[in-house]
């Protein structure tokens, strides 16, 4: 065991759908010592449902997968597409970024940032989710790579960014790296 | 909806079974905007059980908490109890902190640790956990506060820890924060 | 909880399908106090059913709502379409009104309430249904208005009916009100 | 089919829980010609239970047959014991008689009923239940036997009584029958 | 898949229902080409069960293992003990040997014996099952070894029985063997 | 009870669906003492189904019915169109006649058959499966008939035929009859 029986209303494509077994799945193992082979997770559809009095004739949208809408924010940020990488942003979004740095808005980020390094790109080892009630918090960790303000190169230097998203959108990026470390002094 | 019944042999406690109900309710939601209200789980237990031919008498063992595992091992580093701490690792250790600094044994961490601050003690802000296969990752943030080797106090300083927790013992930590920002030149 | 789950060979409509989880949910409130919030009701369909060595290819048919029979019923004898009342009766129908009066035949009824006022209407503040053994029991309250054999008016005057309902035909009417009260002398 | 399930949490006695899956059963049998034999409806327990974020450790109490407070009231008012009988009333109780008597006090009852008849009694022919949304409308009918105020004696007299049962008290009592018919000039 | 849930009214020992779910397995493997690792089976207790308005309070009784009802009347045949091997029979009871010989008493299936050898025995290969409508048919082979009436051993030679087992007794048993293939001369 | 509940990925017919709950009730029957209208079987589609992390999205074939390919290659064998009998055959068919003659290929067979009968046919009396892991086993059983190598006609002899099927494809058969006993000297 054990064997797990998710009854949706109809209407979710597979993908959905098979998101939707993995991760219980893994919540599941993550509370029993269950291999996989032994842990059964499915799908059935409810014709009709009723909670609270009310019959429900479709359920609630499905959620883009939160880890995807971080990488597409950082890959706009990474090309200086601000006003791409503004949309992945709900309302009241904030920054955090090495010595506490705080800032709400994309543009203060590159200004701030303008005296740290001249270029700088992220090479991913993982993205985490943490699933949440109402928020996902997605972590992505690797290294950076780079150009100083003086010109000189880096690269291997560790990072990592926790974000929480929110129906889509991001709502906070906190940002830890190693730079401080590395810097030419 | 939607509906989730977890089918289970009897045997767990009611705080592993409440856990997992949680969980799988949680990770329903990160894939399906489904308020809290409509989303029910529940634990049925059956009293035999079958797979791959053979019929199971037991379940799985439960497994802990992998954030408790992770305070309890931060809370014993903490107090310097090594012997304890040591308690809560797997075989093959791994830690990787600021700078890049790989240990294997927590001595050499005293020991690495001791040219950085005189001491040091975590105010935590938030615990995360991401169920893998096999593994929970357990991120902990929040700030520092200690002793810099000259004696000067700091505080709220911010830091990030990553553990990858499986079958209850660590298997990798990795630490990021800002005290090289905030060191005094 | 509850949580219900209503298993059915596919091929009935979502009003009836609504209509089953409604009733499914009222039945189930009325043994345990538990709040609609609480209370989950759903159909799944089942693709083969075999019970008694027989597969079934469909289930028996839905029934009409026997509330809208009898409110059928009534409009047609407000309405003195006797031929039209009479298509909602099963054989062997029978009535029973004020002071005892038994009758089997529609017509009877329009001779006996001669004498009592030269025409009546109802207004109904409520129904309800009682559900039995292969007969739901419909009861519908309110107040009469019409006029005396001398022409006067009345209003306001209590009455109840009460009517079984089988397969969709009234078996049997039973009435009480308070003209006999309210009767001038 | 249908085949029902009804999950609960443990704890509810075995007279609750068959009286629930008679009830089911009807309420289904109501909307669908499912002939009893075709009919199964069984409980299962749930051994945790989460709804709305909370975990739940048992299920809301069962609730008294609204058809036996009924009779309770009834057989304590035919005793004329008023202070058992109201026990088993509401706040708010009202009763409506014959000829639209409103009152709100049992005394004022038994003083109305004065002036109708010496004494009288209740010949049950049929309990029904119509179960509602929070409340549970309880019909008797039969005939009333007694003592006219000139000491002649009555029975076969037609009645039906509508009471509103929430909660185990009853909220409201409605009468109609054949007394003004009956009673001697 | 397949994932099959067994409903079952509490009460069956676990050898019971780990037989249960075995052949149920089995079953259901004997139409869809499904992996023993891809089938699940599991038992599930109802607490109240109702059908054909009927609650019942205990589900019939388990049925012994045919074949081992089988194993008992032929130990017993072979250590002679008439009585004992009587007692696995139903009335009604009907043998038909090679040849066609046709036997109803136990004493004439001894006698019939007597002119075709002096002794038997029988080492045996298989049991099988076939699951019926009320009825389990097994059939046992294998070979056999004894002694002719001229005190000439034998032994290898093949034999097949078909067995009717109802309600745990035999109501008839078909033999064939390989004797008169096998007989000298 | 019992109810039993299949939960399958969509995609068989409704013959194979059908046959599946008729043999699992069957072998449910064989352990529990449950009457044919005490006994519910049901088919269920999950839309979606994970195990051993894998998403599938259609499940193992349906298989052919054994006996039915049993009867084929009988047929096929009466009508001697070896070709024909042979596409029944799994690789590595071996056959056991009476006596013990072990053959693997038809010719064989028919070379062997000729020295014992001019021909023969059988009258089936019964088919019975033995549902095993991964082989079903069907036995036939019923009488010879035909003519003995001087010409003389036979019938009504005994034969009973063991099958074992895997895959829709024989594997062995073991052959019993009479025709010794009957043979003329």
């Amino acid at each position: 065991m054990p064997v797990v029986s998710i009854t949706l209303l109809p209407g979710y494509g597979s993908e959905t759908e098979g998101r939707l077994v993995q991760r219980v799945a893994l919540a599941t193992r993550s509370v029993i010592a269950a291999p996989a082979a032994g842990t059964t997770v499915f799908v059935e559809h409810a014709s009709t449902y009723m909670r609270d009095s009310r019959v429900f004739s479709g359920g609630g949208p499905s959620l883009p997968e939160a880890s995807k809408v971080v990488r597409d924010f950082l890959g706009r940020m990474q090309d200086r597409d601000l006003a791409a990488a503004r949309d992945c942003l709900a309302p009241g979004f904030e920054m955090v970024f090495p010595g506490g740095a705080h800032m709400t808005q994309l543009e203060q980020l590159v200004e701030w940032a303008r005296g740290r390094y001249r270029s700088v790109a992220k090479d991913y080892e993982r993205f985490d989710e943490s699933w949440g009630d109402g928020v996902t918090v997605v972590y992505c960790s690797g290294t950076l790579r780079g150009t100083w303000p003086d010109g000189q190169v880096f690269q291997g230097i560790r990072f990592i960014d926790r974000f929480e998203v929110a129906d889509g959108k991001l709502r906070r990026q906190d940002v830890w790296n190693d730079l401080a470390e590395a810097r030419p002094a």
